[in-house]
């Protein structure tokens, strides 16, 4: 028969079963936490109608969307979580409890040229909470300590959650007279961390800024030191623009929930760089940089916004909200070695037996199940040396061989693959878990 | 500005909170069980290359694949799980261990008309054991344990997994002189259920079959009993066909195992009118059936193959293997009022703070949150009223009111939703903790 050769589409991530495990585990997290802070599951379809998915997209983004014809229908494939997140809360409005808060985790999908470490498809885990008409600001300062608990339960100490307020440099730009420019500006500054500060100050000029007003603009973004410094410098910026002055209030009730919020002071800061280059955001904007790892680029990011489906329905819908883009996060983690697949199986143990007649082997895999302990029990007809070779390559932690000797005396030797040790115990379910707790 | 109308399309399941948190722990219920049984995880794309998709497929699946060019590529989404593991097995034979035993759980895609509980995009829940060149027929015994185990869990005891093999079936035809009509016989007699014995007869009459032999048919798929009963007359039956002897065995042993494995006499059964449409079945099929709610068909299929990747690689790849159509189940047992969507919130407790400063009830809020306990704290400035309305709503179980009494004495009530009942605790997480235990 003519083969057709197995290939998995270039951007798409398919991990083997180790990484698998692993990524499961880090996915697991992530959706554990966010339920310990109280919120919902949802899960809409991966394929939308076009005119509903694209109703407010535009630009990048629509290059890139996968859009196909199904019989008469224009679908999409959704390129985030948060378009199918405004079409569901303007749909289920009167269903829903607000401030509505929303997880989700899935797939999505854009269509950017391939290259290392850039995915086609990849999970998106994204919050957010909704108001009906308004939102309080301290919902801004909840969402850092859930962007800390996750990264401690992945393993990492040193990470800075950086926070800004999009109010600040737009009231800048205001008082400088440069509103319609903003998103432009925004464009700009963004882009210090990767171009440079003079760089930034050339573009500017392109922008036909003069340069008292650049030298402002630079002033702003360099401010330094400690959270209560930069506050007060912003101060003395003696900026009268009235949308500066909300955003300097909105920054300060921030960062002082923060660590009410239970975030350590080494582990979040006012970063007055960072602006999210998305015209979207209103208010609050958070990046999560790991400190040693700054070129991996923000690992959380999101922000505040004014309206969330003002595409959709006449009602005022603001939020705040984060995302984990997962599937990069984890291939670049991988990469630099800051996690290790170690896990090669999720059994606990292995049963091995060594008879003709499998019953007895059979029923304590079954009751060692019933008691909650992940157990296989290999069931082809081998030699033991591929048995154990197998439970070697796996590295299933513990192995109970099961001959005629074991039914005859009615106690088995658990080894622990590892360290090669063998534990006795009865040919009983619950000795054996006793002795795998204690062990 | 003008609305779009935001709507999901139709025959894509999209929930509610309520019905989501339910359908979240189903799926949670199943993975864990399969992970109990020491399947590994594997996660494939939803988009694969036509060619690599579709080498196998045919007839009536092709029509309904979404297929789409993207630039220069062909590309369709995947349509059920096994494809995608042919492909992902003889794509990394080299770096898996054998027998190979894997579980996904994933959306997959048919176009199919549109009709009240039929899913253009349905969850699938796989698991299949791959066995390099050869794979023991005791998996065969194995896999129904682990319906069973589910279908425990999920709350059900009047279900019947019902079992047969392909071989009898194959073997009777062969022994009839009818081999090659045996793809259209089998595909008859799956419709006894649902279009009655005369029916059947008639269609087999088309085909061209004496009605002795018809009768050889009927006889054998109306065999009844106990399945002890059904073995001894399936043995008088005195068919000399080498394939049926070979089915008449294994199915011997896989009843036998069946048990061993720990499944219920009264929750599974030889029933040979069951025969899986598909060609793809060599050996044993499964069935499974709610006892009350034939009518709703199978709600767990699968069964054994000779070899899963042919296509794309010349290693003998046998296998078995089951799949839960999850979307679909949900729907029907959500319709039948069989499973009830009642929890409304993933918290535990809701914390209301009625003060200027809220410091105090954050702190406490973060520090439930550590010791594991799903909380909320409600942080708009409303009226206690609107804040308990919340609670209510969501039928959040506990709800601590925090005034400035309760910061003054250092004692909260905890009010317990359901029954209107508080129970006093200190003002500390620990203490609050304690008392939501014992309560």
């Amino acid at each position: 028969m003519k083969k057709t050769e197995p290939r998995t589409l270039s951007g798409f991530m398919e991990l083997l079963p180790n990484e698998q495990i692993l990524f499961e585990q880090m996915k697991k997290t992530i959706e554990d936490t966010y339920q310990q802070f109280g919120f919902l599951p949802i899960d809409t379809p991966i394929i939308e109608l076009s005119e509903v998915l694209l109703a407010k997209a535009g630009g990048e983004t629509e290059k890139q969307i996968y859009r196909f014809q199904k019989g008469d229908t224009d679908l999409s494939l959704r390129f985030d979580l948060t378009v199918p997140l405004a079409k569901y809360v303007a749909k289920n409005y009167g269903n829903l409890s607000f401030p509505f808060r929303r997880y989700q985790i899935g797939k999505v999908y854009r269509g950017e040229r391939t290259q290392k470490g850039r995915f086609r498809e990849f999970y998106q885990c994204d919050i957010d909470i909704i108001g009906d008409g308004e939102l309080s600001i301290l919902n801004d300062s909840e969402l850092p300590s859930i962007i800390y608990t996750i990264f401690k339960k992945l393993g990492f100490e040193e990470f800075t959650i950086c926070i800004n307020n999009r109010k600040l440099l737009n009231g800048l730009f205001e008082e400088i007279g440069q509103k319609e420019n903003s998103t432009e500006i925004l464009r700009i500054i963004d882009k210090i961390e990767k171009i440079g500060k003079n760089a930034v100050i050339e573009e500017l000029k392109k922008l036909g800024i003069n340069p008292e007003n650049i030298n402002k603009i630079i002033t702003f973004i360099e401010i330094k030191g400690t959270n209560e410094e930069k506050l007060q410098k912003l101060e003395k910026l003696n900026i009268k623009n009235e949308q500066f002055i909300k955003g300097l209030e909105e920054i300060k009730q921030t960062l002082k929930y923060i660590g009410i919020f239970g975030v350590p002071e080494q582990n979040y800061k006012l970063d007055l760089t960072i602006a999210r280059g998305l015209d979207y955001y209103t208010g609050t904007v958070y990046e999560t940089f790991l400190n040693d790892y700054r070129e991996l680029g923000s690992v959380c990011s999101g922000g505040r916004y004014e309206n969330l489906a003002d595409y959709y329905t006449d009602k005022n819908l603001p939020g705040v909200g984060i995302s984990i883009g997962l599937t990069r996060l984890f291939y670049k983690l991988n990469e630099l070695q800051l996690i290790r697949a170690n896990q090669k199986s999720v059994s606990k143990i292995l049963i091995i037996p060594m008879l003709e007649n499998l019953e007895k082997p059979i029923k304590l895999t079954t009751e060692l199940r019933n008691l909650g302990i992940k157990t296989e029990i290999y069931l082809s007809d081998k030699k033991l040396k591929t048995k154990m070779k197998y439970a070697d390559k796996l590295q299933i932690p513990y192995v109970i061989v099961i001959g005629e000797d074991e039914i005859q005396n009615q106690k088995v030797k658990i080894k622990d693959m590892k360290t090669g040790e063998e534990i006795s115990a009865e040919f009983n379910s619950n000795d054996i878990a006793n002795k795998l707790t204690n062990s």
